[in-house]
């Protein structure tokens, strides 16, 4: 079992290595030969027997990645992207990378036939927009509102078509907002909805830019990478008419977040978090749809968090 | 006020330029010049003041709409397709055309800043499949289960986000089945819903290969074309915040276009229709959805057809 992986350096990917490995298998195969790729060689974990490459490339540039599908990947995760703000910042950035660079390795796969490659791609929550519905379903059409949203439609339209073809097994997942991501808040909108946990967790202020009756659709990181290798494993016989679909996240308020946050870490941890208004940020957050009926993901198995209070106590249990 | 119209040698290219010059204006300003492109040039219609130019080209060449684009059209219609069923033939004739030469024109666009040009794209009811609810409207997901409907979707997005950042001021219409077509029968699994009505009007038999109760949904060729040129009316503050709707189209089961053409025509015209059942064309016909809510286009001022029996008056009356 050979499994490639794009944007193996971001933190998704990095995860999802890590549990590969732990793993040991997929598809019920032993794993013997993984390839990281992204613009810089991502840091090489301990492997064990598992022949583990971390490549650096463009995936935009011509033919990038012949070597690498010329080793014939079981699976591939194509987790590298432009995020948001920068795909809005260089519509040409975005549709490089994001829409080009996926349209080159389906090509790729095209011209090495791998027609039995199971191809993963993550889209996003941001691929909703317009007048939604007050329960989105699988059913509801993608209206984006940005172009990193359009792009990754674009590619789920551009997948699903090329796996109906049987070029490629294709599989398209729509992530949910993941909460707690590690690290330091950063420019994303949605970088708050981490960092109101994350950091009174580690004893330090945080800012909730947006009023507590905000409902978010989330996830955890351990969830989402779970979700990432169910989906090698779904057959693919059961995917169609369109293989790109939401997954179970859970809906929850901030307050509901605060509240477990108190729960988990007490008064001290919950009053770290100074409220301050930021119209900005409310109004990108305010259209993000946060209600979905994740009829054909449950169907398939796909799982998500009980609650959000396991999902803080995770994230202390990882941190640990 | 200059128009320019890709697949203008089409049926509905041309009955749009009959149009256009029939009315001598467009958006309250006289129509000044008007360019018919198209792989082969199209036929040049009596067109009095109007500068008329039929251009031979194939827009799928670097650059080829340069030297149109640099006149700076105030509204341009993108008709120029590959069909459906030959874009499932040939993937990459598909993409070339249907894709990559609309992306091309909408790059044309941008490097020439029309910012205000209207641009209308026709897409199509084959961008809808897959498990579809009973009733379609303008929330309902585009799962296209053949290539050119993926296309077709994918342009959707394009001139969605191209026209969301200020680059271009987009629109695309999704035709009902285009209820008659002049000419004769096709290879197009749709070919029969105009067949079993014009030949029988010119005294001809025509095969039915699907059961009566089939309901489908229709759009007569004028009622088309008056959505084009209303199109180029509709303000664009109107179109957002998704620039891709379905036409008011009407449901009407093959039995109730029979009975229209029976009143029309009588029993001798009914007479000359055979039923011989062909379940590749059903099964392909009756995957295509027939109800929809189209709010979006009435609420923009957009109509349909009143009864099919105005369809076939319709067609009566241009044949004379």
């Amino acid at each position: 079992m050979h499994i490639a992986i794009t944007g193996a350096a971001g933190f998704l990917g990095q995860r999802l290595v890590q549990q590969l490995l732990a793993r040991g298998e997929l598809r019920q195969q032993p794993i013997t030969r993984l390839t990281m790729l992204d613009q810089v060689e991502a840091p090489l974990p301990e492997a064990g027997d598992v022949s583990l490459a971390a490549l650096a490339l463009d995936i935009t540039a011509p033919g990038a990645l012949d070597s690498v599908l010329d080793q014939r990947p079981d699976v591939i995760y194509h987790l590298a992207a432009v995020v948001s703000s920068a795909a809005e910042a260089d519509l040409e950035l975005g549709m490089r990378v994001n829409f080009d660079a996926t349209r080159a390795l389906l090509e790729g796969c095209r011209a090495k036939e791998l027609t039995q490659t199971r191809l993963i791609m993550a889209s996003s929550v941001a691929a909703y927009g317009g007048a939604l519905p007050a329960v989105l379903d699988d059913m509801t059409a993608l209206h984006p509102q940005n172009s990193y949203g359009a792009q990754k439609a674009m590619c789920e339209l551009l997948i699903n078509d090329y796996s109906r073809r049987g070029i490629i097994d294709g599989l398209v997942l729509r992530l949910p907002t993941i909460v707690i991501r590690p690290g330091r808040p950063n420019a994303a909108a949605s970088s708050f909805a981490s960092s109101i946990l994350r950091e009174p967790l580690n004893g330090e202020e945080a800012i909730c830019p947006v009023p507590v009756e905000l409902p978010m659709f989330v996830m955890s990181p351990g969830k989402v990478v779970e979700a990432l290798i169910h989906g090698a494993e779904v057959p693919s016989k059961s995917l169609a008419p369109f293989r790109a679909f939401m997954l179970p996240g859970i809906t929850v308020t901030v307050a509901e977040m605060l509240e477990a946050l108190r729960e988990t870490a007490g008064e001290k941890a919950l009053s770290l978090v100074r409220h301050e208004p930021d119209s900005r940020i409310e109004a990108i957050v305010a259209g993000w749809p946060a209600r979905f009926e994740t009829a054909k993901a449950k169907q398939l198995g796909f799982t998500g968090d009980d609650s959000f209070k396991q999902i803080i106590d995770a994230f202390v249990t990882e941190q640990q």
